[in-house]
């Protein structure tokens, strides 16, 4: 395919004689953004001024995209349509929700549990996001209150509204699905417990013989994400941290993962080239995505993951046979349960194509969770970088891979160098 | 004093044959009570049966208590006046609010804290406890919030009420005091890691050199207790799991606790028997009370805390010296912050009388969190007892102090047990 095509250069002297370089023609890329939201483009619901002035260079004056660009957020809270509405407004330029990939958007490949009765854990429209999603019973930790009113009882205050007798019995709770932080964690986090230590019926007596639990998939691992505040502020990460540690204490045993998605998980960077080269395909570029740029501001989430698919990405050129999705998403305690996920359904990889990109680069930008002034980059938000490590539990630490490819102000200074860097010059 | 009084079965017959029995003269107690309350008198807001008859038998025809009672709960999200009307209700026998003593009863003692400004978190009236308790610059957490609006972003709908313009700048925070769980655990921990990490200024960025951390206080450590659901809820503990793990996830480094009081710490039973001699002084029982005996149904909280007290008694019983009231109080890696608060509140000892009292009977009673069909106690809630343990990560694990000296079906027959051991008998 790229043998059919006159050399790159020679084209863009062509497209900018011709028509002043404005036009999707200009330039064929042969690479693409996969854009972090929070800390990137905006802190909480203030923009980052860079961030507009980065996307007027990345579309033309049609608002045509220039180049293939993905947004991949571990936001959970939402559907992909309106974070792509929210994006456009942002920007100042159209962003369609194929675009867009939240954190939750590999569980659509997780069609294992799509029947299955779920609980699901968060904020925002969580029934509307699970059924987009495919899952067809999921049960909200609202819904699990109130059918059992004695279960919540932290706040002395508050009780359940009264189930009204016609209310029909909950089945059986298969899975549990958490999708991003939810608010009262002392209730969903009650509720969890229950489910687990009952086998998915939380108004029977505990037996801690109920192990290993029932499955749980989680989304985000984020331990800490930027807003307006000075010091990042929790994330999903932060209330798995409480789940894991209640869980232990109370049973002496680990929490189990069946699966992480989001980033830094690999199956989420697979997930977001197969939409970057479906956008390439549908403008008609027909030169192969060859280096995909991971701008993020979060060492743990968007380097480590940048980094974790550049090296699958270049242990697998080349190698023909396709990957394995899911087995080393995670080291550590939870590579087990997702080798066994992996194993169990592996409809997972007949719905990834096989990678196409050579690399993925990892550009950290300075408006976001991740401080400059901080030791040597080590995955800690702050000082002694060395010694702390604020990737999940079940991701091991490795300093190769907190290490940016390149650090940089902000998104339009990525911007800035990922053009120069790949001499692509749209006007 | 002993030596000046006749024997007792003299004096017990003597009053019998007067009057029938029925008189506080009959019998003159050399023995107390020290009854817990959740799980031993009501399960959430069900009173168990037991409670009433038990009670029955503990006072004369004109309500007066014939042995000295104290109600020691772990609760501790009202003032003490509220739960003694409670227990009133309860019981249907008159109880005075100097019977009762909740889990942050002994901070009246800590006097080195309350001239700070201290940020108190739980539920309930918090002002109301923590100046009651003689604390004169209390912050509620949600004061905290509302003075830095931009601190708690879990909740994505939820933002502080606006500060008008006249509101005082708050002082610093110098300590942090935990009465009990709060409600809206996010955003508690949010705020409660943002003044540790800020030495107290929660509006500042975050400082990992800030440790040791400004000094944390906290009352009741029950991991969960029992309410009407069919499995234990979470306690306090719990949050202190959450709370202690994000700590050291955010910093790698250890929470810290100042105290920790309430039911198991010592410091709570020579409290509890400073009431006692207080009662029986108050009715002109001049009999020693030679023995307590804790009614409770936490193996971590009232047998592990009465077997701890009764070890100290039998150490320092005839020792004449006074000895030091907390630094024993924890074992594991609390006790050195413990025994550096000892060291820097001397005052604390000069409010303690010397123990009286030269034994400390522990009864459990199964109608709450213990549940008698699990492995031999071994601080487990439920199954696994032997290698689960549930008490404070500041309370090492010792099999000697989850076995306790009785085991009874209810208070109604820990009321019975104990006046037989006594040879007891008003009637």
């Amino acid at each position: 395919m790229r043998r059919a095509l006159p050399p790159l250069r020679a084209l863009r002297g062509l497209a900018r004689a011709l028509c002043g370089g404005d036009s999707a023609l200009s330039a064929l890329p042969s690479f693409g953004f996969l854009f972090d939201i929070d800390g990137v483009l905006v802190r909480g619901k203030t923009p980052i001024p860079a961030a507009r002035t980065a996307f007027q260079k990345l579309v033309n004056s049609q608002g045509q995209f220039l180049v293939p660009v993905v947004f991949v957020t571990n936001a959970g809270n939402c559907l992909r349509q309106r974070k792509a509405d929210q994006l456009s407004d942002l920007l100042g330029v159209p962003i369609s929700q194929d675009q867009v990939m939240m954190s939750h958007s590999p569980l659509r490949m997780f069609k294992h549990y799509h029947e299955k009765c779920v609980l699901v854990s968060g904020q925002g429209p969580l029934l509307d996001i699970a059924q987009d999603l495919g899952f067809c019973q999921p049960v909200t930790v609202e819904a699990l209150r109130e059918q059992h009113p004695l279960l919540d009882a932290v706040d002395h205050d508050r009780t359940p509204s009264v189930l009204s007798p016609s209310a029909v019995e909950l089945p059986k709770i298969e899975a549990v699905v958490l999708f991003g932080e939810p608010v009262r964690w002392e209730t969903s986090l009650q509720l969890i417990i229950d489910v687990l230590l009952t086998s998915g019926y939380p108004g029977n007596p505990y037996h801690h013989e109920n192990y290993p639990h029932i499955p749980v998939l989680a989304c985000n691992m984020d331990l800490m994400w930027v807003a307006e505040a000075q010091s990042p502020r929790f994330g999903h990460g932060t209330f798995m941290v409480c789940l894991e540690n209640i869980y232990k204490k109370i049973t002496g045993r680990e929490l189990k993962y069946e699966a992480l998605v989001g980033k830094p998980s690999r199956v989420t960077y697979q997930y977001a080239e197969q939409l970057l080269r479906a956008q390439a395909g549908h403008r008609h570029w027909h030169q192969p995505i060859h280096t995909l740029y991971a701008v993020g501001d979060n060492l743990m989430t968007d380097v480590y993951g940048a980094n974790l698919y550049n090296r699958f990405l270049e242990q697998s050129s080349g190698r023909g046979s396709k990957p394995r999705v899911q087995a080393k998403v995670s080291a550590g305690r939870g590579s087990a349960a997702l080798a066994q996920e992996d194993d169990r359904d592996p409809s997972l990889e007949s719905q990834l194509a096989a990678a196409g990109a050579a690399h993925c680069r990892s550009v950290l930008v300075c408006t976001g969770v991740y401080d400059p002034h901080a030791a040597v980059p080590g995955g800690a938000q702050g000082g002694r970088a060395h010694s702390v490590f604020h990737g999940h539990r079940d991701f091991s630490f490795d300093p190769g891979l907190v290490q940016p490819d390149h650090i940089v102000p902000d998104v339009d200074a990525a911007v800035d160098l990922v053009f120069q860097l790949e001499n692509f010059a749209p006007s």
